[in-house]
């Protein structure tokens, strides 16, 4: 049985996606070779290096002012990256701290140099949003993340603030509209809309990269891997592949317009669903509900394995909730189709008229 | 045509293993889900991790007081993560220098601390690996390279010091019979000899770890790979899956004590038709000849491009020199069948005796 995949990332590619990139690795166009076994100086390798920045360029616009990196290590590593290139003793940056994700941001730049946490929203369980007018303007930079994974989040309108503005978008790039233009740098690790494991988009204003003026390890330099069109060593060759196959299956979509439409419309489904049933609440404030992580409680946790059991036996996976948090998170990116997001609805329905309405009020009365 | 691929890395990897990297592609062992979108947390993928790093034990004979960890960024990554983990201000860590990469290694330890060349084989363009014995014992540590992929020359004798013992092993590990007591931290990009590209492999002897005391990025920082078993982040989950096939593929042969003998066997056919060529000649002194990477020109360079495409013709590939060494490279990494170097000897007799020794020895009389 082909599996829902509600993943929080490693998650869900097209199915077109995952046929060609196998196919790839029998036998790459032909070649003789797999694409596991081509090497990354081929002209062959350098083309889809090429195409895949042309998809990226074409779908976001990026401007020919901004570089198109791939890197390695996840967004994890740009925590550190970022502050070692743009903060220094002597300088602060400002962080907005809206969950799980930003806080590792925030405890990796306090090694590089004074860090200032300019708003949070620590103080409701990361559930909405703050926001953040500058009146400074004196910062090295500003980071921020557009939105969060684990708490269901996202910020539909940027901070504003003179700034270079630096985002971690890992989790809804290439979901919706953007104007690149609005940041310095964005970065992304790709296992969620872009592609597999293990790959690394930046995308940053090269005036940005004129501003660094210290000794940084080469693989920690962003100016290396604008210098050497991110081939100054191996880079991770079957997952940028596999990423292209992915972009160019966005732009047969119709690109990200047509995708956020989509995009919209899952979401939508889903909150609605949550906000109706009697069983189940959403966990972040609804100005500030994330389109692409919808988490969500039962009002009675103790029905929470039962539902769990109930919606993987209608092949719907990948909903647990991350651990810090609890209850059920579903993940709807890009691929995942709007029939599976009508499954989860109807399972949530069916379990709302299997457990019966009444019989919980009567059961769970004190926890409703 | 299957192509005999003599690529230097990204590289040759058994068609079993291709066989299924891209059957779990499709489907992983019936799950409904491709490899590539399954949690990296879910039981399933912490069963390959744990797998991999029993078999990397198992065919290494890793003791109990080491970690295994995989991460990301290659080699050229570690050439900054061993000076940031292990070097400080005041403290001085010496370094062989047989190579491109050695040179890199130390250009990015020099960011952290004192570096000092203790022995280089820079005076005959790198085409042997200098003696070195060390007196002082008073390094934080020394870092060599056990096989150098550019110029063609492995280290088949460690140096001798009682300070902790770093190495490169990018290109020669999982290819001969190693004692991992002999070093304190072993590093290598996975492309070669151990999977896709997008895999680092660190194997690290605890008590080194215990001597950090310092602050560092978490992505950067050894311990954390270690306390979070390699999960501290999003790995590079199909990267290692297809390393773990490889490494069952590598049991299966009999273990490196089996490969070793192959490896010994390919690499003695051709450096043996080398020597015998009247068009050829090897550029590593033969006591330090890699057996991963055989590098060799034409007395006359003229006869080199029509050389490289009647190789290709026979489907030869991945042969040409790195471009700063020039004429060819051959890798003979495991995976690579002794039929391919029968192939390549076969096509070196043929050119020689079309081209005919007498015609050369007359039309190119002094280059000879």
């Amino acid at each position: 049985m082909k599996k829902h995949n509600f993943g929080a990332g490693p998650c869900i590619l097209p199915a077109s996606v995952t046929e060609r990139a196998a196919q790839a690795v029998l036998d790459w166009n032909g070649m003789g070779l797999s694409i596991l076994e081509i090497s990354h100086r081929s002209p062959e390798f350098e083309a889809v290096i090429l195409k895949t920045q042309l998809l990226i360029r074409e779908l976001l616009h990026v401007p020919d002012s901004y570089s198109v990196l791939f890197l390695q290590g996840g967004a994890s590593t740009q925590f550190n990256m970022v502050p070692m290139n743009f903060l220094k003793p002597g300088l602060r940056a400002d962080y907005l701290d809206t969950g799980y994700f930003s806080q590792k941001a925030i405890r990796e730049a306090s090694l590089f140099g004074k860090v200032r946490v300019v708003a949070s929203s620590a103080d409701k369980d990361y559930s909405y949003i703050p926001d953040y007018i500058d009146e400074k303007h004196d910062a090295a930079y500003l980071h921020c993340t557009s939105n969060n994974t684990i708490e269901g989040t996202e910020m539909f309108h940027l901070p504003e603030t003179k700034v270079p503005v630096i985002c971690d978008m890992s989790s809804d790039i290439f979901s919706r509209i953007i104007n690149v233009r609005d940041f310095d740098l964005i970065y992304a690790g790709a296992q969620k809309n872009m592609g597999p494991a293990g790959l690394t988009l930046v995308i940053v204003k090269n005036a940005l990269l004129e501003r660094i003026d210290k000794a940084i390890p080469a693989m920690s330099d962003y100016r290396v891997y604008k210098d050497h069109n991110s081939l100054y060593n191996t880079p991770p060759v079957f997952s940028i592949y596999t990423a292209m196959l992915n972009l160019l299956w966005l732009k047969d979509q119709g690109g990200i317009p047509a995708i956020e439409h989509q995009n919209k419309k899952k979401a939508a489904m889903l909150y609605q669903e949550i906000d109706r049933n009697a069983l189940f609440y959403g966990l972040a404030t609804p100005a500030h509900r994330s389109r692409m992580n919808v988490t969500f409680k039962m009002h009675d946790e103790g029905l929470e394995p039962a539902f769990l059991s109930f919606a993987s036996s209608r092949g719907i996976v990948g909903i647990k909730g991350y651990r810090t948090v609890g209850g059920f998170r579903a993940s709807l990116y890009n691929a995942l189709p709007i029939s599976s997001v009508a499954l989860l609805v109807e399972v949530m329905q069916e379990f709302e008229a299997e457990i019966g309405v009444g019989k919980i009020q009567a059961e769970y009365n004190m926890a409703i």
